[in-house]
């Protein structure tokens, strides 16, 4: 095993090395930009780690690492239009650097050009199982969206239906990232599982996380200011829990704060964060990342790999765990 | 071979066969709409009929001609929403019964299901092939759609980007339908290159009759009534050979009739379509649509089909171009 920086060095690469034609540039340049937005290369390091845990080397998978963060780079096309988003990184999103049109046939060019990539150098019987599990993948990924979307306006959203949400909608491609490298690896199917159990595990808990973050994170630390998801009323774990257990006074001055246009930012994340105290909300999010970081754990252990290969994944568990946003 | 009725009527039980999940109902049941569109089934009946013309019973390819119909279906989902579109076939489109993001996200989970539909049941190298066939086929579609877009800003688009612009736009997919077909009835690969040929210069031609119809059409046999594209400023094949044609007051004349707000569409109408008797605009395009039509007939010409085969795309190809609108 490399170190996990080596794998987003070479993840990195493979993203730079994908050949694009020069024509139509109004279509090609958008997925270039896309593409170039400074992500940090998670979903491919993850999938060529997995290829070499499964005893592999992992230049055998270069491809199929550019097709994930191809993949994952086209959701976020589509996402920013849908939610009309202006930034990603710092950087203005394709849907307002060029329009809306631009952000959708790019996204949808991106899609293809990903499963091209995906089966690209790979022996038939090997391509028709890396296209079945990216497309099942690709498919959760987008009934997670729909979710996420209808949720936000329901207020009746359970803890399990938001779970499987983020499940959905960020996980299942963590966990298929780790499930295509291992089958490039040739690792048996239940290792294969294992790995997808590990990653799509580590997902929720990253998610989770996330979302304690954004309430309870040391903006030093965090590298940004918290609040902002109490401030666009977010449907987060946070908000989700306190509405199913908030009573009485905290239940009406919940809505209060929800239903508020312009309110003053200060006051409501601290009146808002004052009812998720009361009710013990930072705990029971925590309780729930630590069981799906667990769980993740346990899956990692479930795996056979080498010693070696389950260390690398536990240090990439806590970098994941341990970042800022 | 079976008739083209029974062709389309196979083609539509196999896109009623697609089984859907019901949940999240929000996503799929803009498929379901999109897919119950009134389309008439064009490209999945010609992929059943290659099939079957290779010498296999069409049966074998129902998965695959569900996945073409289910491509182009999103292809319309997404358009509609670039277009901004109310109607297709009479009916409110996805973006208008439900909105913008419904199109977008149903739009790519029927991309991702259509590369799922193509590999059903098929051994693993035959679907390598026909994924690469369809894959380079949605590049092409794509590309042709942000060629259209461009096109519309520009003034001096020329005849050849026109006709490279619809050939990738619409063409290539009746090329990929006939070349899926092949391909499924293990024809050799020459055969499925001169169906492929056939589809494509068929879908050219049909293109632009379509464009010289709109104008020179008998609205009591095409359905509608002419001149909705002159009224649009539409970069037809009319209208851009007639901006490179024209000359002094032919020149200023269209100029004139291009900058008008709110023109009376019956003067504006007959106005351009004089503008283009002078020029022979009409003559024009009908020699373009023969060239393309006699070049289809001479890919089917070297397909070394047996004379039944030939025989039932003959009739196809009078078929296409005798349609109304």
């Amino acid at each position: 095993m490399r170190t996990i920086e080596e794998y987003i060095r070479l993840a990195e690469k493979a993203v730079g090395s994908i050949k694009l034609p020069k024509r139509p540039a109004g279509l090609y340049e958008p997925i270039t930009y896309g593409l170039s937005n400074g992500g940090k290369r998670l979903r491919p390091a993850l999938l060529l780690a997995a290829c070499e845990a499964a005893g592999k080397d992992c230049t055998a998978a270069l491809s199929q690492a550019a097709a994930i963060e191809m993949f994952h780079n086209f959701t976020l096309l589509h996402d920013d239009v849908m939610d009309n988003a202006d930034l990603r990184r710092g950087k203005p999103t394709v849907c307002r650097k060029w329009d809306n049109n631009t952000a959708i046939l790019s996204g949808d060019t991106m899609l293809t050009l990903a499963t091209q990539l995906l089966v690209e150098g790979v022996a038939p019987d090997k391509a028709a199982r890396l296209l079945d599990i990216f497309n099942r993948a690709a498919i959760g990924v987008y009934e997670g969206q729909q979710y996420d979307m209808e949720f936000e306006s329901r207020n009746d959203v359970t803890e399990e239906e938001y779970i499987d949400m983020i499940r959905l909608k960020t996980s299942v491609l963590l966990g298929c990232a780790a499930q295509l490298g291992a089958e490039i690896g040739d690792a048996e199917e239940q290792q294969g599982m294992a790995l997808y159990g590990f990653a799509m595990n580590l997902g929720i808990a990253f998610q989770l996380q996330d979302d304690w973050l954004d309430v309870y994170g040391d903006p030093a630390v965090f590298g940004k200011a918290t609040g902002g998801d109490i401030m666009n009323n977010k449907k987060t774990f946070l908000l989700i829990k306190a509405m199913e257990l908030a009573e009485g006074n905290d239940k009406k001055n919940l809505q209060y704060w929800l239903d508020i246009k312009d309110a003053d930012p200060e006051k409501k994340i601290s009146a808002v964060t004052a009812i998720y105290d009361s009710l013990g909300i930072g705990d029971i999010c925590q309780k729930s990342v630590e069981k799906h970081n667990a769980e993740a754990l346990r899956c990692l252990g479930k795996s056979g790999l080498t010693a070696e290969a389950a260390g690398f994944f536990e240090e990439f568990d806590r970098m994941v765990m341990n970042r800022k946003k």
